[in-house]
């Protein structure tokens, strides 16, 4: 079984946790073992607009998870000023993927996994996140082995399609992208 | 104060709800006098990958709003079917904007909204869509006055698009959908 962990908090931005999620689930038409988790620190986050999201489990399931994918929003800000919650993740980039949504970027930061590397992430947090050290690319998509940053909400789309192409091959990979794409400029139906 | 309802439902598409409410929600950031609320028949429905969200009012909301959004999924064939709930709505497309993603479209054909007009749907709604008498049309986004359809879910981006510069002007259209581009791709910054 293939097991994704998107990671939330408190303050998450909403389609940056939503759009991947719903794009990443989509995967179980084509992989029946696919298994997408939304995993917190707890039993439910609030989003930035206020919307409850259930977790699905808690965050040291991306310890053992094949791709971790940590959403943005305000509230990334206090996951990286609080060691103990940083300490819960052993994450290791030789055998997971892992990535981020704009300012999810500065938790991979925190984590020191993008040190000697480059990233992307929200205009808004890019000082915060040179301040790891972390030189900023203006780029939709950052990737190094198996480490990518993506920044720009609609950036989801060219992340999950890095995900799946990793994990699944480039077919999957178009088969999904394809599904949400508008009609009449590349939809395709998958189920 | 302008008020905008989502409609959700048992089996909503995520993207086709979480999409549009965050785009939507980013106006309060140019418009204070703008809300935008999750309406529905039940405390909380549950989507089609089994997020639940609680609704922010009923259906009935629906009719006082300035602008009526139905969301897609797999869920809208059994509301078609289902008289008292349609009965509920009290719409009227020569004061609002009505409008819809996908296969909400079909919930729009059933109130009558879509006679003697055209209109688009996800693929695999057209054949029942046509089953109302509508003229099915292959784009992203069919606007016939205060009523328009869209389909393919990233299609919301020019659905919301459209109900921005109705309502607010071209320029806060231009601020919300740029707020979402990939960095390096148009993004720009509204908070």
């Amino acid at each position: 079984m293939k097991k994704i962990t998107i990671v939330a908090f408190d303050k998450f931005t909403d389609v940056d946790v939503f759009l991947p999620w719903d794009l990443l689930n989509r995967v179980k038409f084509r992989e029946k073992d696919w298994s997408v988790k939304i995993v917190g620190s707890k039993e439910r986050h609030i989003s930035v607009t206020g919307i409850p999201v259930p977790t699905h489990g808690i965050i040291e399931e991306c310890n053992t998870a094949d791709v971790v994918f940590f959403a943005s929003g305000a509230g990334t800000r206090a996951l990286i000023k609080d060691p103990e919650y940083l300490k819960r993740f052993k994450l290791n980039p030789e055998k997971q993927l892992i990535c981020s949504m704009c300012s999810g970027s500065l938790v991979l930061a925190a984590l020191g996994l993008l040190n000697g590397i480059t990233a992307t992430t929200y205009p808004t947090a890019a000082q915060e996140l040179q301040s790891y050290g972390v030189e900023v690319e203006e780029k939709p998509l950052v990737i190094h082995g198996n480490i990518a940053t993506a920044a720009g909400c609609l950036a989801a789309v060219d992340l999950v399609g890095w995900i799946v192409e990793r994990m699944l091959g480039p077919e999957v990979r178009e088969d999904i992208i394809a599904s949400v794409q508008p009609v009449g400029k590349g939809l395709e139906c998958i189920y």
